[in-house]
Parts: structure tokens; C-alpha cells; sequence
């Protein structure tokens, strides 16, 4: 096996195999490239209708991907084998919204209410800025992507309800009409931005100042473009403070069998 | 026939009749709602083809829908009884670069060599954003599209070289990112923008003062957005002062039987 085939075909169920025994735990960030990673939720059934319904309301911050049967660890349509207690490499297990564990997997947690949710996640689509020449300034400088909170509230549904928080990419304006023409291509991954070029108007104060992630450098010729980031199920989440429920750790994604351009609705 | 019947169909070729016998002279701006209006070359023979060259060269400013057979006044594929000669409001008769004449009509003016060559519009384009519900500035207030040079020079092609001409049309962020995407869909109209919100990085040092058409408001929620011109080809013509060349007058454009809704790639 050379080099290219390691990078095609099986390359997601052979690092999630590697997670899976327990031979890798750091961040997913360059495994399986190409490949569809996702944001995991993995709530109680009984509140797992309002978050559909909320998912429904607000596809831009919350596309989902997959979701499983109750009490089933399966998500068969993301990658035959695929087991969500043991294939990320690090998760975060929450109780009445206090974070009470990061395990490497989530075995002894497992209960037979549990619904998984996989939500897309802006991997894929930064994948394809960077394939068409697009510089991604957080991945240039080693960071995270900078993120904030903006005055922009969600559709509410049932007990969810929360603003809306969008991830910042700063680009050359025809690089902003370029991304705004890829990223539409990929709805189930954020889709297109949100907000472009004027962050008060947002309800976005400082932009050296991200709620989460790492600030990065904004140059004088460039628009700072702002995509619906997945952070914002999970604020949601957060806010519910549910008795029980499970995320993936920052940075440590669920890997899938997807390849990122069967996303592309065009 | 009712107001109904009167918007569909043949209203192209009805427009171009009244304008035909002389029964109307006026702006095209409104008339033969939907169908595709164009801008008009007419060239002797001996520069069509560096012209043609320069606008495969350079297709978002100067987007052929059509050229005629030399000498041929009929252009088919956009109407089946149009005839050049007689079918615009208004023409401009030029003799090396100088405005000669602005007759309605210009079969005296007929050679035997003279190509025709039909260049798409940005009506075809407003008319999708405003349906979409998004204001065009110029058109709210009545007036025309403020257009600016750039410091973005054309892809030469034989004799013809010159800047880019860009009209710019003020949108609130979201409202610019839904009008990539509309936009995008149109590339025989000039296709998404080619700029967006840094007006001094393509050499527009003053908003408010367009080289072409009227200034409008650019207010402190919108930002300024940029499209590729077809003034562009009309200045690159100028510029070459050809011996004889014929343009429509501003604001009286060929009426075609095309739909708008045809020219959507997507």
C-alpha cells in the first residue's frame, strides 16, 4: 500500500479503527483527508425531538448529518463499522451542563435512551476554499477558528433557544465572492456565510476579540466573512444544562466513510 | 389580449415592432418584462475578430449572447423577424472615436461589412435579484447605475485593451451574499461580482463620484458591490477609434425574445 492509497478508499474506517483500539487520541484535524468529519451530539430521547426540531429550524448553524436509533451506537449511512462509543478520539460527557468526564470513549456511559446526533462541521468546506487556492487563515497560522456570538437569534423550538455563532474567515474581497460561491455548494456543512464585512452589525464589538477559538490577523485588504458554526448546538445545548448528554471533545471529531465533495448539492 | 397575455410570450417582438415603425423611441428600461435585453456592438469585419477575441479573452465584462454573419442584419437566435437596422430605440453612429449621429434607425448606415454583436445586460440580472426581493439601488431611485474604471486592466486581445468598467449596486451583507449567489447563476450577464466592499483596492477612490451613470446612496449598513460592466467593451472601443463603428444609445438596448429565466446555468 503506497502513500496515495492511504489517503483514498478505506482511509476513514482505517483511523477510526486506529482511535478505536486506543492507538491514537489526539485531534482529528488531517486524518482520513478528504473525508467527512462531523460534530457529535449525543442526547437523551426525550429531549431528542425538540432538537431535531430545533436542527430543522436552523439547518445553517445545525445540519445534521445522521441520527441513530435510541440506544444504538450505529450510524450505518456514515461508515459501515462505525461505532460512536469508541471511534472519536476524545469525548465530553456533561451532566446538568457541568462537564463531569473526558473520556476516550464512552462505553461505560452508554445508556438504551441515548440518540446520537452527527452534525456537519466546517472541515469540508474549508477543504474545498483550500483546494480552489484559498488561503484559511486559522489553518495558516496554526490556530482555531476564531468564533463569537452574534445578536442573531436562532429559531427557537422547544426547550432550545440561543443566539446564533458564526466562525470568521478574513479573505481578499473576490476570494469572499469565490468562498460565498463554494461554500454555497455544501448546505449539510454550514452552506454559505451568514454575514460578510460588517461584524457591529452583527452584534460583533471587537473581531480581535472571538467568544471561542483563537483571534487572528484581519489585514487591511481583506473582509472578514462569517459562517453559522457548529459551536452553536452545542451553546444551545449548554444552556438547556440537560441532565445528561455527550459532545465530542474540541477538535476531536467523528471521522465518516463520506468523501467531503458528495456534499456538494451541485 | 389581456395585461396578462401582454407580459408573456411575443412581447419581445411586439416591443421590437412599435420600435420597428417608429411608434416608440424611448428608454427599453421596463418594456417586454422578462425577456432578455442586450447591449450592441456593430464593427466592420476587419476588428470583429480581434473584438470576439477580446471578449473570450474577457467574458464577464463583454458576455456575447450572439454575432452576426457579415453584413447580416438579422441575428436569430435572438428573435426570428429581428432586424438590427431598425429594431432599437436609439443608436450612436461613430467615425474614428467621434459621435456622428444618434439616428433611430440605421439602415442608411448599412455595409456589407459590418458584424453584428448582441453583449449581455445587467437588466437580466436585476430582474432575478429583484424578484428575489432584494432593492436595486438605481432603480429605486429612478436613475441611472453608477459605473466606475478600475485599476483592473482587460485581457488584451489585438487591438483592444483597456480597463475594467464596474457598476456598483450598495447591499446590506446578507443581501450581497444571496446576490453572489443569484448572480453566479448568470454568467452570460455578467455572472457574480467581482468585487465587494474595498472599493480603493480597485482603484475607485471616491464612491460617490461614478466616471458613468449617477451616484446613490451607500448607506452605513451596506456595502458597496461590483460588478463587471458592459460599458467596458463600448470604452475599449472608444479607445481603438475605429474608422466607423455603430452602439445603441444609453438605455435604448436590444429587446430580445430570449427569457431571462433561460440564461440561468444553474
Amino acid at each position: 500500500m503506497n502513500a496515495i492509497t492511504d489517503t483514498r478508499g478505506n482511509s476513514g474506517q482505517r483511523e477510526r479503527l486506529r482511535i478505536r483500539t486506543g492507538a491514537f487520541s489526539g485531534p482529528t484535524s488531517g486524518l482520513a483527508p478528504g473525508n467527512v468529519q462531523a460534530n457529535l451530539a449525543i442526547l437523551p430521547r426525550d429531549l431528542a425531538y425538540d432538537f431535531l426540531r430545533f436542527a430543522q429550524a436552523n439547518p445553517r448553524p445545525c445540519p445534521i448529518l445522521a441520527v441513530s436509533e435510541p440506544g444504538d451506537p450505529r450510524l450505518p449511512t456514515l461508515g459501515a463499522d462505525l461505532d460512536i462509543r469508541t471511534d472519536l478520539p476524545r469525548y465530553r460527557v456533561w451532566r446538568q451542563g457541568e462537564l463531569v468526564a473526558e473520556p476516550t470513549d464512552i462505553r461505560d456511559f452508554w445508556r438504551d435512551d441515548l440518540v446520537v446526533f452527527a452534525i456537519g462541521c466546517s472541515f469540508s468546506f474549508e477543504e474545498a476554499l483550500i483546494e480552489d487556492g484559498i488561503e484559511v487563515r486559522h489553518i495558516a497560522c496554526g490556530s482555531n477558528v476564531p468564533m463569537y456570538r452574534t445578536n442573531i437569534q436562532c429559531v427557537p423550538a422547544g426547550v432550545f433557544n440561543g443566539p446564533l455563532v458564526v466562525s470568521m474567515r478574513p479573505l481578499k474581497p473576490a476570494d469572499a465572492i469565490r468562498a460565498v460561491q463554494i461554500t454555497t455548494r455544501f448546505p449539510s456543512v454550514h452552506g454559505a456565510p451568514v454575514h460578510i464585512g460588517l461584524p457591529s452589525m452583527i452584534g460583533i464589538a471587537d473581531i480581535n476579540k472571538p467568544d471561542y477559538g483563537d483571534a487572528v490577523p484581519v489585514g487591511p485588504d481583506e473582509l472578514p466573512v462569517f459562517w453559522a458554526c457548529g459551536v452553536t448546538p452545542q451553546a444551545v445545548i449548554a444552556q438547556v444544562r440537560p441532565a445528561f448528554c455527550i459532545t465530542h471533545a474540541p477538535g476531536s471529531m467523528l471521522i465518516t466513510d463520506l468523501r467531503n465533495t458528495s456534499l456538494a448539492a451541485l
